[in-house]
């Protein structure tokens, strides 16, 4: 019976989970994990010796982490994942993100499962060839507020861009909205950029939000290459991990894309969930992003120090041939603050300041000279 | 300029949001929301009244819930939802999902915007016909274990057929393994139930799972529909949102859609989040689902009997024109439960059991016959 039932490969993924509870609570939690992301069957009934031996999620170690908590290394058969996102996903955490006290610290995939995914086309290096800037920290902004006419977007757009900004975004709440439609917004907001490039001999690009109903995004996406938008920004905790994926490895599309954080805080708040760590870092990049979008620690969100550190190592941490992120700090992050953030972050990092650059002064191009000239003169330090 | 910028509608939509902490807390976070869902922008810079009167959020009530809570309805312009899911569900809690201490409670949507969505096409009295069952609860449960060949799975469907269960579904965790590839399964399982159909002269129907990678879950919808299966189940929470939408409001599909928790734990653990009632019920429905499947109160997951309640409230809560959906508590709903979660749910109700229909007896067409008696013994009494 087990010799005819077919099996891709017998590799298996590995999942670092952190428990809560007390030793033999955690053992219990372990067991169950390996039951409940698998087979969810009882396992006195489990018909084969095969399902038993290769399905089942495998206890790998249990260490103690600290006081409440301790780190389950378990393992999962690559082919319980069907070569598809979704369904690896959903042995990670599908199930037990229903039960209290399990998070998912981290994610370690055999080059056989990463190999089923492209990766970030551009990564670190290709952002900034395209972007044209070697060394220092790429300096990144968004459109806002929602309300503005596409015409008054473009306007803004074009003064970031001669103000030597890098990365000009979408505010991740401009969708297709009655005062700045989709298609006359991006076709705009790209000529403004366009068009103050031309004046400073800068590549700064502008990046279209293609967040929207499922069989909108691809559309989307093809609307804003044709006129001229040069990266896409998509939060898949609205659209879905697999959406964002498949545009990022869509060659017709061949943008940068860029990955918002928004849906997505209710994974990292309380006890379970998915760590900073694994979800702005390797899912983003799994899912195949250029650059991930958190807030920052020390602005209006709840991130820590560590938190963001988390983040920043998965933008880099070995991922077979999946090419390193680009980490980009917001929420609240200020001109008055990025001294820190580059002491903290250093000069792979896209520093994105939205609102705080509306303050420093009543013109824009000028705020974002100042912006610029300042993470030029901490660079040069 | 005001009178230039393009409005659709001046109405407004509500949501109802828990606040944690003290009085002065609550209101500079109800203020922040206001500002941070809507034009997440510095309110002083606001460029114009437009956009400060009719765009931003609006406190329309702050009450005292509880000793450490406070319920908050705030009001959103139905424009800045941009008639699209993933941008109503990005301004109900899509930054501030990244803040601690927010939930979303309540969802109140006028008809303008809930027009925008089809909802349910079968609800509950559109499965009660196609199923031929009138008044008793439905009868449910999964397919599994995974890494079963499709043949094997077949024929357990046969059996659950035969012994009477209603609704026959893959087990969310089987999508295109090698062990049991899509198109296999769905045909043999399908063809097995139409097969004990025949027998039973019952209308039982098999529910192919097509949750799947964002450019398949259409494909698989219309195999399934091509190979005889009477509904689909998905995941939104890894597919998104608005696929579940999309194939549920399909004409060419037009199959009962039932919605599987599976990564959707995490917006319901801890404080912050969204409600059960909102997510599983309120959500579910909006997206077009059927039916909407949930750990039930003392099962193996940890749902409370009021977070239950909550959700079959939010099933048949009046939301325009939206059909009540089917509850189907499952999570290790056993038949020594049955009784108490009858007298629970009433008749409106699908109970969901898996494993457990395999620990009756060594005879699944008999442990499914003994639930079908049970169930039918209890309405009548």
């Amino acid at each position: 019976m087990e010799s005819s039932r077919l099996m891709g490969s017998v590799e298996r993924f590995l999942i670092t989970y952190r428990l809560f509870g007390n030793e033999e609570e955690v053992f219990a939690k372990a067991k169950d994990i390996c039951i409940e992301q698998t087979i969810e069957f009882p396992e006195e009934y489990i018909p084969h010796e095969f399902i038993k031996e290769h399905i089942v999620g495998r206890i790998k170690s249990i260490e103690a982490s600290n006081d409440h908590s301790f780190l389950a290394i378990i393992s999962y058969p690559v082919d319980a994942a069907a070569q598809e996102l979704t369904q690896l996903l959903n042995v990670i955490f599908g199930n037990i993100s229903i039960k209290p006290g399990i998070r998912v610290e981290h994610i370690e995939l055999p080059a056989k499962l990463l190999n089923q995914f492209k990766g970030p086309r551009f990564g670190v290096e290709g952002l900034r060839k395209l972007l044209g800037v070697e060394k220092r920290p790429l300096l990144f902004t968004a459109l806002k507020p929602m309300g503005l006419t596409s015409k008054e977007l473009a306007k803004l757009a074009y003064q970031f861009a001669l103000g030597g900004i890098d990365i000009i975004k979408d505010d991740h709440g401009l969708s297709n909205q009655t005062f700045s439609p989709f298609e006359e917004r991006v076709e705009l907001c790209a000529e403004a950029v366009h068009k103050a490039n031309k004046e400073t001999g800068n590549h700064a690009i502008y990046v279209a939000n293609i967040t929207a109903s499922a069989g909108e995004v691809r559309k989307r996406a093809e609307f804003a290459k044709m006129a001229g938008a040069e990266g896409v920004l998509i939060s898949p905790g609205l659209t879905g991990w697999d959406m964002m994926r498949e545009i990022a490895e869509d060659e017709a599309i061949a943008l940068p894309v860029i990955c918002h954080p928004a849906f997505l805080g209710s994974f990292v708040m309380g006890e379970g969930g998915i760590s900073h760590h694994a979800l702005f870092g390797q899912m983003v990049r799994l899912a195949g992003a250029d650059a991930t979008i958190y807030p920052n620690f020390g602005g209006r969100f709840s991130f820590s120090r560590a938190e963001c550190e988390g983040i920043v190592g998965a933008t880099h941490y070995p991922m077979g041939h999946l090419k390193p992120i680009l980490p980009c700090p917001a929420g609240g992050m200020s001109l008055a603050n990025i001294p820190e953030a580059y002491q903290f972050y250093g000069k792979d990092v896209a520093f994105l300041i939205g609102g705080g650059l509306f303050k420093k002064g009543p013109n824009l191009i000028d705020n974002s000279r100042y912006f610029s000239e300042l993470v030029e003169s901490l660079t040069q330090e």
